[in-house]
């Protein structure tokens, strides 16, 4: 099932993504015509939701990030020794992570803003895991029981500040620094999905979650060790190697596949 | 004014602590017994609030964290220089941020509970600021608009896993890691305030908040420069030279003069 965050009148509400999802053209774009919204009430994550009966092309609403987290967006560094490697860095022996707040989400369609304090910013493509229940001390075989499901992440990053702060709370925190969407796809099989992202339509990364350095299941058992997850809760996996710089005017896409494609323009903030 | 969050009956509430602060004894002690609570109803940073006109002696109530941040606590490093020197370092050229989730929140009484990952857990006396109007690109004079109040605080530590993760959101971002109380000081003049912590009434710490690196205002305009801060989120000041090991069956004490005392036990997790 895919689970959109959609505004079409005055307030956000819930919808079913029904419909064949297409693949994503060579340039990243992804055809939505023929995808209509079943609209739910209710708020999936802490109610009791049904369907209204009412369905809406999904070309005529806007989509908002599929889930503003209560708590974190906990991020991945060096997840793939092919990134690790272009960041002139090995893998690390356990999950790096850090965490970006939840008034850096934002979702499809809507502007990265690059600060003025960065003159380096790039985009970073991954799958992005939806917390369902929460978690704490749960080992990796137990893991898979407290996902809602996954959507597309961008995990912009100010690399001049990542490099001159250290702690990547700045660089990796900012304002709109995490895209999210388009939809939570609730059923999908994670272990070998391509996860890619576009520039202006050119393809720049193209990496498999085949290639985690730690998979899914092993994310989730290191963060819960110490850190309780709550439901709404997102980790992203870490990107693949072919991360670079974006500048105002550009248009960002990423995708991963059996979920959909994630576009956010590029602007001045 | 002096905002406490407790709970007597089910819920939690708002109420003010009347009465003078007596000063902390010579082991940190903190003696309640001539304060008194005014019951509010209402949500002081989300609703109008009113008094119910109803009085509970505060040593009869159980305090609570006196506020859970819907979005974040900013941490700050290294913003005393002796600390900086005792950590075998400089201090940084500017504010040098990471992130507490919400999850790391406890209030006063609450245990810290040391993870089993960590061999070496560290106090560190802080003071907090409490935001209390959303502050996005603030410049310092400005800063100070967008302040409700202050607050003790304790930055626990994973020293062993801080030096090894690089990142600091595990060492510093655990749940139990960040005790804030015993209640909001509104006014306070933040300039030259002593910052202590006591381990088994033994006091480690005493510094003063005039020898910040980097000031509130200044702190304020830094984050908020990138990063939007929400009503409610707390941003932690740095913590002064004196900073060592906890064991389970410490008691550690917090303070920091004009706001009050706060007291956590030490536990295993």
């Amino acid at each position: 099932m895919r689970i959109a965050r959609f505004i079409s009148g005055e307030d956000p509400a819930y919808g079913v993504v029904e419909g064949d999802l297409p693949e994503p053209g060579p340039d990243g774009e992804l055809d939505l015509s023929g995808l209509q919204l079943a609209v739910l009430s209710g708020d999936p994550f802490f109610q009791p939701t049904q369907s209204t009966g009412e369905r809406i092309p999904l070309a005529d609403v806007r989509l908002l990030s599929p889930i503003i987290p209560r708590s974190k967006v906990v991020g991945v560094g060096k997840n793939f020794a092919d990134h690790a490697k272009e960041m002139g860095g090995e893998v690390p022996p356990s999950p790096l992570t850090f965490f970006k707040p939840n008034t850096a989400v934002i979702g499809p369609g809507d502007p990265i803003r690059l600060p003025a304090v960065s003159d380096e910013v790039s985009y970073e493509a991954e799958l992005a895991v939806v917390i369902g229940k929460i978690a704490k001390g749960v080992p990796a075989e137990k893991a898979r029981e407290h996902i809602l499901g996954y959507t597309c992440a961008n995990d912009v990053t100010l690399r001049d500040i990542q490099r001159s702060d250290g702690q990547w709370s700045r660089a990796k925190g900012f304002d709109t620094s995490c895209p999210l969407g388009p939809w939570i796809e609730t059923e999908l099989d994670t272990r070998d999905l391509a996860v890619r992202s576009w520039v202006n339509g050119e393809l720049r990364q193209d990496g498999t979650t085949e290639d985690f350095v730690f998979d899914i299941p092993e994310l989730i058992a290191h963060i819960s060790e110490t850190i309780t997850l709550l439901p709404g809760d997102v980790i992203l996996t870490g990107t693949p190697a072919g991360v670079g710089r974006i500048d105002a005017g550009d248009q960002v896409r990423v995708s991963v596949e059996g979920i959909g494609v994630l576009a956010n323009p590029v602007m001045e903030a």
